[in-house]
């Protein structure tokens, strides 16, 4: 997330409360995940083995819960819980507006579009010209949506980001991170009925151009489609996960977080994948590997009864 | 699709542009995939393997994309995209209506049936006696249901299908086949929460009378569903399966398009099933087999560690 | 479910047409099915294999369809359909009020709780203190939600269970069981967009403090959920389980009814669960075992074929 204008560190720094060291005439642009920072970026570490990585990413501002060396130009803001200071921004620069009614005044809506009844339209929504939008869709807030897109009844854009952290001391043991990403569909997208498409945590969701879902597809938090994807019924993508163009997944695939699936990949119906797949290929089963092999192996099985024939008299 | 008077083939030609080839005094009844034509019907074929089968089957008009022999007292309509052509006709003979209000003065409500808050009820839907339809429930213009039925909240009828036309040459690759299909439901039929029934592509997605079902059941566009069949929670079935009478299928169990499942049929939790399946027996597993064989299978797998044992000293 | 106040058993037999043994004098508190009955609750019992744990269970008044001896101190109602009575019963007790509005005047509503547009809020309805419900949910009459608790889009809190008789002499073959028990959703929960908690059957279906579920969950009648237990994207889990604390199930997991999975377990992706797993462990596939040793399975199946070539010669 951008903010509409930089910030000083030092106000930051006064927000949550944080010991400022390093550079403390920086302006901050904005607040990231740590995959996803950019130069200007506020972004956070609270483990000991992601220092390094947080402190030679591209992000200007780290949030860290230890005085460590703050690298040349950079700044640190030292507090014990980076987590609940960075929560604490996103609440502070993107802070949740209850809604006044079903459709936001400050909701842009293209020329052409037909919005139906009992559809809900955050604050700062975006919608293209020549949509379809029918009953009872909920656009959550800052969400955006292209040209010639049509979204099913009962789906749901821009839910709050399924992210937790652990805490194994208390009561009450997850605290939230809140999310400040957006839900961005483009242009010729369809999406189905009763699909759930959720927000990035500090980045974008993002479904590309020409891409159609069927009905009851989960996306969650900052996962990217790519174009002219086909996913049939009941198909669900972790977080943070990137299909690419042509993707087909068939009906009741699961997909993990966090991977890969490469161009022109076809994953055949109620297949799992855990980890990344190539490009180019067919893939089935759990884990999903390539269908012709699997297949394969599925004859295997059925062969167990006659190699025990063979050798159930040796001793 | 029915029209509600006959249409000059002529005046079809007109509105598409098509060449007219066979008998030009021919009246059109209405519009209806290859699968589903009756006499009377306009249908489409733009693959050359498939031109037999059009033409030979009860289509009484066919859009074609070559001039080829017209069967007698039939007729062609010859252009270049029988596709674009058909989806025209739909939209010409059932344009989208965009809703003025939440129920449509066009829907027919039967004595006795409830109607809870923000329901949604389009264009010409006719609904019995006795039902109860609970909040945020959409149901699409031209939807039909029975008497004594429940639809239990968020649930979504008569979404368009799930069906479109790859043109690798373009860089929006799909284009969508307009649906002027229904969704039927019978008498006694109760649908749990936030399932999603598609309306067929021409003909109608149908759920038989006593037939219930749990949350979140997705079914395809033109599948048909017997009578007194139970489905529970997460079962999704694709476009044009048949579902006959009695069967049962348990939790996540997904079900591939264009299938038969026979009466009395019980399919395990979480099976798939990826081509037809005789009535009265019991199935489980990814492809769905007999579950005693099944179970078989898995007891099988556990003693390759006892194979190996036996033949390991094998050279 | 109990009454608002004690009704004499003469009162209950008069409204079900029943014959009364036993002890005239009698005042029923409540109705529960067999699982969940506690002293001074009316039960039913229909099938002869089942009398003698329904007539030695903690319920003082027993619905049944065969005059028997009446254990002392409680009576019996006796009438041919017992479950018919019971349901009437129901219906008596717990009538289904038809809304008058899209938020009940009768529900309560706590401070600093925000409800977006759209929402349903039925009667009777308790919501606690700084909550957050967003457009399009649906919470169903007698729901009791504590404090913080998020409900994310399109969710339906309530909704009937899914229980029906099979009555395979009717053209209609299944008898719904009216539901009157409830939803009670515990502090500091958060419930993602699209999931579905049914109402128990008579007593409460919960989910407990703490517990973060994401989207499209679905969770059967009378299903107790622990505390600080994490469910990912399309988890469905079946009627009348416990869950215990800070259990982790992870996307498209199923679970089957009538079971209990202990505390700190975790069940792997896809998993399917159709019997009790203990806690502490880490359980995948189907049916689900511990991870390790299911993981071991799938790499003795990968060996088949080199054992196949080491025996392949034998006669």
């Amino acid at each position: 997330m951008k903010f509409e204008a930089p910030v000083a560190v030092t106000e930051i720094a006064s927000i949550i409360g944080a010991e400022l060291v390093g550079n403390t005439q920086l302006m901050a642009t904005g607040i990231n995940e740590i995959h996803k920072v950019t130069p200007g970026d506020i972004s956070f570490v609270d483990f000991e083995k992601y220092y390094a990585a947080s402190l030679n990413s591209a992000a200007t501002i780290i949030i860290i819960n230890k005085k460590v060396d703050c690298p040349d130009g950079k700044a640190l803001l030292v507090l014990d819980d980076p987590f609940s200071a960075y929560v604490k921004l996103v609440k502070h620069f993107r802070p949740f507006e209850p809604a006044t009614k079903a459709i936001s005044d400050t909701a842009v809506i293209g020329e052409g579009t037909v919005i139906q009844p009992n559809v809900f339209i955050g604050n700062h929504v975006r919608i293209g010209r020549n949509c379809l939008i029918h009953p009872n869709v909920t656009i959550y807030d800052h969400s955006v949506i292209g040209d010639n897109v049509i979204i099913q009844a009962g789906t749901v854009i821009g839910a709050d980001a399924f992210y937790f952290k652990k805490r194994a001391d208390r009561e009450v043991m997850y605290d939230k991170l809140e999310s400040c990403g957006r839900v961005i569909i483009e242009d010729d997208v369809e999406i189905g009925a009763g699909c759930t498409i959720d927000k990035g945590v500090s980045g974008d969701t993002i479904i590309g151009r020409g891409t159609k879902f069927d009905n009851m597809i989960h996306i969650g938090h900052g996962t990217v489609v790519g174009k002219n994807c086909l996913f049939a019924a009941q198909v669900g993508i972790g977080g943070k996960a990137l299909i690419e163009d042509n993707v087909i997944l068939w009906g009741q695939v699961g997909v993990s977080k966090d991977l890969v699936i490469g161009k022109n990949a076809v994953v055949l119906a109620q297949s799992g994948v855990p980890s990344s797949l190539e490009g180019g290929k067919v893939y089935f089963g759990y884990p999903a590997e390539e269908a012709r092999s699997k297949k394969k192996e599925l004859a295997w099985i059925k062969r167990i009864p006659e190699i025990w024939e063979k050798i159930k008299h040796l001793s």
